[in-house]
């Protein structure tokens, strides 16, 4: 027993560096994918692809590596405490997936999505589902095999989806995603029939005057440049490290109000990132966790915020007084909450339709993974879902199934997570109005600092230190549900359509 | 026999594939480098030095891994194309290198290079010596240590001298640089009596114009803007791989002409780069031979091409059309080569007073590492050889032996390449000058490509193919000299100042 507990706290710090190599590593990889997107020359992809697939070996081999099964194994019956045993039950996790998949598998996998990559492209420029279909076949075989490494006995879906979101299970993601479905599709409907046309914004907004306009909401949100940039890319993202946590945006010169809310949910994410622990910088307490909560503080901040009439009241003025318009706040604030029901595109739903999106892919998805549909009968389905939930069919396969980049990445089971962090967000938002005192009237004097404290309370400062139903109920008080947003939907587009 | 023979091609793919994986990851160390000192928020720190290190450890792993010691053992033998002979010459001389340093040591070394910069920064702003002198103590004595792992018997500054230049040995290096001290001080002394003053521009020059006319120096000059960036960076640099190879300058609004020269330099360094054979990526045939050859090519355009008549007939007119100046080439020329005789600042020097510069770090290094003058009696030791060969006594050790970073990095041996680069540039030009009919009207034309072309047969292409001296001879039919350079020193200068 003596030599056990003195060689415990041994075995604990080894791992955990080894970890933190690894997080290093992978860091280093998001800074090499970071400039990819926005500083790199076109002729450097070649030498890029090497660079990031070395990295990306170097962090594998760090993670599946014999000693951190053994380091693992010596720490099951330890006394550590609540910190370290979450730092391990979180490498534990992720040790276990990677080790059980063949390296040739990784390899393989790899290989094929960087080549699906441009295939899906083509196909998606010529209209041309059949020239993808094989590659998106290919992916999906793959991809099965890889989960049956994982788990033979599971349902692959579940396999896969645990890999964005580890710790709500598959059912729990059905049963939201089916009272979305319930909920969406009937106030959709009601949303049509009332025939209402919110404010529109138009005309011209040059693309400096909307850079200098996002930085200043970036400014003003409380975004801290000192850890952080804002540049442009092709399609926004935000990466980085508690030490830098970068964002992205693009600008349209007639929709002024797409770059700021992409940036404004970009935002979100980042200032999730810079509120992790510092301290624990490597080590899964600095890490945020997993996409469903990564989703819902991009989503709390575009829409909880963004989107609100408090928010629109505080910047509208600025607005106005970047172009010269007149908006009054409650123009710009119907503005940015218009119901398209006739659109075909996910990223550019409003905060409705946009989860019959979801549900389309994540149906068609598990479908496919278990071989209930066939990969040639795609994009009949794609399309008969679409006229079903949204009353609106695809007019080509390049506006249905072939919109979307992550099968081309063979991410199956991605997708809903982007609607549990939208139901998060709501919930989250309800849980801080409670608990602040007049929160709206702090939004529309620009006051964000006790919004902020709060989710540095019941979010970012944990990492992974929570499971992420653990972390809801702590926040939240409740189990994770649809019912706040639920209320919320129909509440507010209730009141914006007069329903 | 018939087994060493098949087993030769396998031991050699499996030695070049593991040196490739350290080359990418190398190379992507050098996005992170990059993304620090041009786009890095001031808080990424922290973070950014935890990835480079766990890059560097990663690389530094595959190049000292026993296999890698087998397989260049197998391969001693074994019958390889030249080619193919030259990478394994290559990659054993790394290795042998990296394997006899422990890795105690070489952590040791980075830990104190990383606290030595801050102490050397804040010692320089308070021009205070002392508080820098037992850093340089410990950094001496950390180096030779190194040195003595890597060859017990050998002066240590040759040891660390052949870290950045491998095949030139100190004893060449001594020749040259005693070449230029005999050279240049009598020819300075001639500069110095001739009291001559050459034409200065003065006014003031925008930020944006300077950008902008950069840029158009690059374009014209022949860079490849589809691999390669213009930014600013505080300390101009060049950086990157044949796929993407980016230059950084910076721009001081009295001083447009310096801007422009360090461009250009930093093009030099960067055209080399883009030259290298892009099939050979990631093998030694694929990589830079070395500072001197690099700093040969960063001169070069600097000096031969961006301080000559025939440039300036091409340039001027872009220059005034940018600045809506009007001055004659005869004047850019004569202020691109003004000499500076009181200048106590390196990086400030013109082409002449550079290599006593140089010459002075070369003694005081030397004679540190062999013990043969103590830490204490530095400044007075810089400043003596200041008075002597260049006439002029630094004020203050912040303008005298604490201006250059290097000493804080560890780098001592690194100075000599920056002299060896020049001497090697004027023997490339004077080749070049020889096969090429007309170059200095092809410049004056604005036509750059023949000069680019013979870059590429007698030095790009090879990568790492020649040992430094064979690719001089081969280049330009003679072993290094000085001569070259010495004429054209004494030619240029000559004639500028009516000597």
């Amino acid at each position: 027993m003596a030599t056990e507990q003195s060689s415990t706290p041994a075995a604990y710090e080894k791992l955990l560096e080894q970890y933190e190599r690894a997080t290093y590593l992978g860091d280093a990889n998001g800074v090499l994918s970071w400039d990819q997107e926005v500083m790199m020359p076109e002729g450097g992809t070649p030498a890029r692809s090497k660079q990031r697939g070395a990295v990306s070996a170097a962090a594998h081999e760090l993670l599946v590596d014999d000693d951190v099964g053994a380091w693992l194994a010596t720490l099951v019956e330890a006394e550590l405490s609540a910190g370290k045993r979450a730092a391990v039950r979180e490498i534990r996790r992720q040790y276990e997936r990677k080790v059980r998949v063949p390296t040739d598998l990784v390899e393989e996998i790899s290989e094929a999505t960087s080549d699906a990559h441009p295939v899906w492209q083509e196909a998606r420029g010529n209209d041309d589902f059949d020239a993808f279909a094989p590659t998106l076949e290919r992916l999906l075989e793959l991809k099965r095999e890889y989960a049956a490494h994982i788990d033979p006995d599971a349902d692959p879906y579940a396999v896969l989806f645990a890999e964005y979101e580890p710790y709500l299970d598959l059912d729990t993601a059905e049963r939201i995603l089916e009272s979305l479905r319930e909920g969406l599709v009937p106030l959709i409907d009601a949303v049509r029939d009332a025939e209402r046309d919110l404010y529109s914004v138009e005309g011209t907004f040059p693309e400096s005057e909307q850079s200098a306009l996002a930085r200043e909401a970036l400014e003003t949100l409380g975004y801290d440049f000192e850890r952080g940039r804002l540049d442009t890319a092709p399609h926004p993202f935000s990466s980085g490290t508690q030490f830098d946590a970068r964002v992205t945006t693009r600008f349209d010169e007639s929709e002024p109000l797409d770059s700021l809310g992409s940036t404004i949910h970009e935002f979100g994410h980042a200032v999730y990132t810079q509120g992790l622990p510092r301290e624990a910088y490597g080590s899964p307490l600095g890490e945020h966790r997993g996409l469903t909560v990564h989703e819902s503080q991009s989503r709390l901040f575009e829409n909880h915020v963004g989107r609100s009439e408090p928010f629109w009241a505080f910047f509208t003025p600025r607005f106005n007084d970047r172009y010269g318009t007149d908006l009054t706040p409650r123009q710009a604030y119907e503005a940015v909450n218009q119901v398209y029901e006739d659109n075909c595109i996910r990223v550019e739903a409003d905060e409705l339709t946009y989860h019959l999106h979801i549900v389309i892919r994540f149906e068609i998805e598990r479908e496919l993974l278990v071989g209930d549909l066939d990969v040639s009968e795609v994009p009949a389905a794609w399309n008969d879902r679409m006229e079903s939930y949204l009353g609106v069919r695809p007019e080509t396969d390049s506006e249905g199934c072939l919109q979307d980049i992550h099968w081309s990445h063979g991410a199956f089971g991605y997708f809903p997570t982007y609607s549990l962090g939208s139901v998060l967000a709501a919930q989250l938002y309800a849980a801080a109005e409670r608990e602040l005192d007049g929160l709206d009237s702090k939004i529309s004097a620009g006051e964000f600092d006790p919004l902020h404290e709060w989710l540095d309370d019941a979010v970012r400062q944990h990492g992974c230190r929570y499971t992420t139903d653990e972390l809801i109920e702590r926040a939240t008080g409740e189990p994770f549900t649809a019912d706040y947003f639920l209320a919320y939907a129909e509440s507010k587009f209730g009141e914006l359509y007069g329903l």
